[in-house]
């Protein structure tokens, strides 16, 4: 029997994690100096990698070179470079010196913060930095409660969950329905109320007022309600006082989803939109979509926490020490359904630490800058419009279709024109049954240059297209 | 107007990406070099961290150099150090290298591959990488499938939803109840089955049957049967196979969570736990705990995808595009509820890569072969118990109190005196009445001569308090 000692096999030595690992960064980097030379999209087929390696794991360990040739030969092709200064698509997912090496810190101190006592400054670290992120958005310092589980008492039983039903516009993030899904609401009580140009796409007070009446009459029991601070099609923002309003008055759990604008919340020119927010139950962001934060960090406040705890604590055996039976406090577990949980505020406060809160809205209002630089360019294109109003970094336009019923065909051959150069990325969304391109500015590397090349970019494939159509003796253009 | 350029701020500038990335390697490298002199459990009080932190972001952008110092000052102390070779608690979150460049490559490229375009490689080295691990425990190749959705539709909507029932042994993670009651189940319809110290905590098939036939007698409708290889309490494994038929009998869903004990099985000796796996309808487990995968990680195999993507899978306008309309690609936001998805393969793919099945199975069995050695030095000390026979590498010992209404007190001060010592950190459970004390071994950086330490100390704070319980006029002894 051979020696039971690591000497042979030292998965965590120091000298070799150091070397190991600096060889990794200097990969990153060059894969970050040379992004621009990547076509953003993809260009590979489906299927492409099961050709590359082998299907069984290798049985022998490999160095790290063959692994990062690998990388190089085999996984960069088939990625769309979202750190590319040319990607323009969905929303961005903002990577960031100071979100790397948060997370590094994170994944090298690999500690599970389950609860207080498992590592305490992985709890309270989490509060500080929630906070912080509260007092730069201005959220009041207290918040109140009702939900499915509140709800289901006071009616009963759970065989009562098909009374309850969930509001919000048709703009709503889609996997809201989802999660509605997920916790047992049928998903004929989810009510998708419709948004219209009239509106720029915001959710009326006065329909969601009307839908939740009908439910009442009908003898339904009001649940939830999810406004929107820049929705995902078109940046649209939910009037948050006057649907706050309503929410109270018919004790609805009022929830607002800022992920993508939340950020931008953080600058007093866009607070503005936030206004009212201290009628909300809950609200959440995500700091890794435009906050200069790695994939991925979620920010939610909750009015009051028991109304998460008291559904979701656990009070395994396993668990029991006399810190959490001292109620002095805060267990991450009782806070969500998995156990397991990294020191997920690290990151954030990295990120926030090594930008201050000047160069983080210094960020914002550059993006915000580029966008309506963007914007100014398409307006002064007579071929294109402007489709929905502008209200962050995110333009929706489009090329005019000469025939409205052909708008779609049109924009989208120019998307896939643009976005099969590999020089830029952009995607659409269709908005009051109009299909829109979206040029949604926000990555990291992003300078005024990419802006205008993409526009040059757009001006040359639309060129060639509206040629292609004018030579066609079909009726599409 | 000043200039929108990057010029004046560059978050991501590869060149200081460069720099500070390597300053952060050496500081987590000392970290684990100087890891035995921290004490291994946290000696800090509830509220430290708020006293040295300021209460609020601060405006200006810091320094690397202060950062570090902080992270040292500040937020090191606050940690239980998951890491250290002397952490034995819980169950280990092993990091190692390779999990840790993974983790870097995942965040620096920061691509998001909520569907195969947004980032090809990242869902094909997916299906490749959860391939390769499906061999290594030789899981069957295809599966069959029944949920929550389909068992409502049959039973004509969502307010039967107080029928389902929903089968677990009192061992298992106690995080299923709370997903249960996430997804309506009334927590009446979760039933715990008790074990006891005759089979070794492990569920048992006519206990089963019964509750089964009971609930079909009382009208309800058993959905979800979960059978466990590797409890979190003391290592207990589920007899699969007879599991499995009665499941399939009575049609339920046939999971098998292997979270902790499931990267043993890729061991021939171990295997034979997983016997009768061609039953289930799913199974998991963490390369998070014991596969030297740094946090967070998770396999989930399920016999037919469609079982998730039917629930789950959500048609977005703004998610469209032509290959996903082929059905010639998997797209990952069909299989869960958020969108947003890291590129999770990576760091999977990396620690095997690295390491390769030979060292991955080597890591297994001398985890398990110091926990023999610890279990003998146990035996051997006839003030000792070994009170459920060990399995992996998770030891559950007692010191045997004279008076059996004593075992809990007796016990629990020994492993506050071990953990006060800052020594070595160990943790407890119940089974079956008995208050255990757990040795769980796996941290990537221990070593026989830890395991020795651990013991040593032990029996010195044993000594301490078998000594002052002699010397005390009460019974306690």
């Amino acid at each position: 029997m051979g020696s039971l000692s690591r000497n042979s096999f030292s998965p965590l030595e120091p000298n070799s994690f150091t070397d190991e690992s600096k060889a990794v960064i200097d990969f990153i980097a060059d894969y970050y100096t040379n992004i621009e030379k990547y076509p953003v999209q993809s260009q590979v087929n489906p299927g492409y990698l099961s050709t590359q390696l082998p299907d069984t794991a290798p049985y022998s360990n490999d160095s790290l070179e063959n692994i990062l040739k690998d990388v190089s030969d085999s996984i960069l092709p088939g990625l769309t470079h979202w750190q590319s200064p040319n990607f323009f698509g969905y929303f961005q997912a903002n990577a960031s010196t100071a979100g790397f090496l948060g997370e590094m810190l994170c994944s090298g101190l690999n500690v599970v913060g389950f609860n207080w006592i498992s590592s305490p400054a992985a709890t309270e670290l989490e509060s500080i930095v929630m906070d912080w992120m509260g007092k730069m958005l201005k959220l009041p310092s207290s918040f109140v409660f009702w939900n499915r589980d509140k709800a289901l008492e006071k009616l009963g039983g759970y065989e009562n969950i098909t009374k309850l039903v969930i509001y919000a516009s048709d703009q709503t993030h889609f996997t809201l329905q989802t999660a509605s899904k997920l916790i047992g609401i049928p998903p004929s009580n989810f009510r998708s109320l419709s948004t219209s140009f009239s509106t720029e796409f915001s959710l009326s007070p006065e329909a969601l007022r009307v839908a939740i009446e009908d439910d009442i009459k009908s003898g339904l029991v009001p649940l939830y309600l999810c406004a929107t601070v820049g929705t995902t099609a078109a940046g649209a923002v939910d009037p948050i006082e006057e649907l706050g309003k309503i929410a109270r008055e018919y004790k609805l759990w009022f929830h607002i989803d800022a992920a993508y604008a939340g950020s931008a919340c953080i600058c007093p020119e866009f607070r503005n939109y936030l206004d009212g927010v201290e009628l909300a139950d809950s609200i959440s962001m995500n700091p890794h979509k435009w906050f200069l934060t790695n994939m991925e960090c979620c920010c939610l406040w909750i009015r009051q926490p028991s109304s998460l705890t008291d559904s979701l604590s656990t009070h395994s055996e396993i668990m029991r020490n006399s810190v959490s039976e001292s109620n002095r406090v805060i267990d991450y577990k009782d806070w969500q359904i998995a156990l397991s949980r990294r020191f997920r505020a690290l990151k954030l406060w990295v990120v926030i630490r090594k930008h201050g809160l000047a160069k983080l809205m210094y960020h914002i209002r550059s993006d915000v800058n580029m966008a309506k630089r963007f914007e100014a360019m398409v307006r002064k294109d007579k071929r294109f419009e402007i489709v929905v109003p502008r209200k962050f970094a995110l333009v929706c336009f489009r090329l005019k279709p000469k025939n409205e019923s052909n708008g779609s065909e049109l924009n989208s051959k120019l998307i896939d024109a643009v976005n099969s150069s590999g020089r830029a990325f952009i995607t659409h969304a269709v908005v009051g049954g109009v299909y829109v391109i979206r040029c949604a500015i926000g990555s990291t590397l992003t300078e005024e240059r990419h802006v205008d090349d993409l526009w040059k970019l757009i001006q040359e494939k639309a060129q060639i297209l509206l040629l292609q159509a004018a030579n066609c003796n079909c009726t599409c253009q």
